[in-house]
């Protein structure tokens, strides 16, 4: 029988048959501020989950290993499973968000480098920054597994900018998620949707992520729906 | 005539006749949670200063340059003018105070290698937590300045951690400022007393810094005359 081994935020992981494989269920659902608003969002696992896909097959064409293995359902993925890092690798290529507030920074300005943050998965200590001296010195990652992690961040930012520029859409930032197969081999897991990522029309500067949920400015469903329009659109001319 | 240049928590700067020196004055205060608490400690300056004298000119004679020219009176000292750079370099041998709390873990254990925290020093922000991508895309300082700086960091604990040892003190954690000289040469600055750092007795574990004012554990100018006591014998020993 199958067991549920984890509820999060938008997701839940179950165990499958196979001990190397798990199934994923996209929720119908979005949180903000570490959980204390939760709302119901009909369509928007499915939105989040075809938009994911899109993305880690494209990362995947490109020689990035994922965990991802293949869609069940329209809110179903079945993925590797992982030893997950409880961090979260955030690359910002523009002032936005908590950045802007935690520096007294304006939102929308370009960074002359990309900032990249990690962040210690904890919700009773609300996802505390972390540097990389503190992660090796409480034994979350190693030196070495932390630049290979970082090594990929920086791959998937150089393949997903001209990719979303391509959809008229500026990339702001994203968090990653990293896991090790039992070979040992650390990979790309989680997800990457507009959960994840700041995802801001080039034209109309309009946000198409979950800001407008934060902040109250669209349906977050349609909104999801809109992006993936745009990288199906995307798809098909680079198929 | 002299001018006030600022007044900071503990100590004043001013400027003197000569453009390339400063005069600082060691007050009789101290202050905790980002100036919300504030006392006034007779004695305090004085011991605060003889300390951070002693110290920077234990420094200077192991070869790390620092603005310290000469101590002027009991609480004055004459330094040389920098432009300083707005962080808190902050290494920590054992887990204390905030870096305990932010990853929920137990005081008075030893990190199995140092944990080096930079801090963005901004009154009305609450001196963020900033890392190393951070500080060179807001362009606070460079790659090789910090890691010039982290350099001089890593010598002065190497340093101080035997001798605060000799004084029968641990050297938990501390923070250090660096300015840049009119000539580009970056150096040492600020001060070095138990306003920065925190020292255990290495017998009974009692603290002698200034958590004894934040935890309202001891009188404070007496806890700072007892580490210029033990630091004046272990100096003569040295000499």
């Amino acid at each position: 029988m199958e067991k549920l081994l984890y509820t999060g935020k938008a997701k839940q992981m179950w165990q499958t048959e196979d001990p190397a494989v798990l199934r994923v269920v996209y929720l119908d659902q979005a949180t903000a501020l570490n959980g204390k608003k939760k709302d119901h969002f009909t369509g928007k696992g499915k939105a989040a989950n075809a938009i994911s896909s899109l993305v880690f097959d494209y990362l995947m064409k490109q020689g990035i290993e994922t965990h991802f293995i293949k869609k069940l359902s329209t809110n179903e993925d079945l993925v590797k499973k992982c030893e997950m890092f409880p961090l979260e690798f955030v690359t910002r290529n523009v002032i936005a968000g908590h950045f802007a507030s935690r520096y007294g920074l304006s939102e929308g300005e370009e960074l002359p480098s990309p900032v990249e943050e990690t962040f210690y998965k904890s919700d009773e200590l609300n996802d505390p920054f972390i540097n990389e001296s503190a992660t090796i010195a409480l034994e979350i990652a190693s030196k070495e597994e932390l630049a290979q992690m970082w090594g990929i961040c920086r791959k998937v930012n150089n393949l997903l900018k001209p990719l979303f520029a391509k959809a008229n859409l500026r990339l702001v930032d994203f968090k990653l998620e990293f896991g090790r197969l039992s070979d040992g081999k650390i990979i790309l897991a989680d997800e990457f949707s507009p959960d994840n990522c700041r995802l801001w029309d080039l034209t109309t500067k309009q946000h198409m992520d979950k800001d407008v949920y934060r902040r109250k400015l669209a349906d977050l469903t349609q909104t999801y729906d809109g992006v993936l329009e745009r990288l199906e659109a995307v798809m098909k001319e680079e198929a």
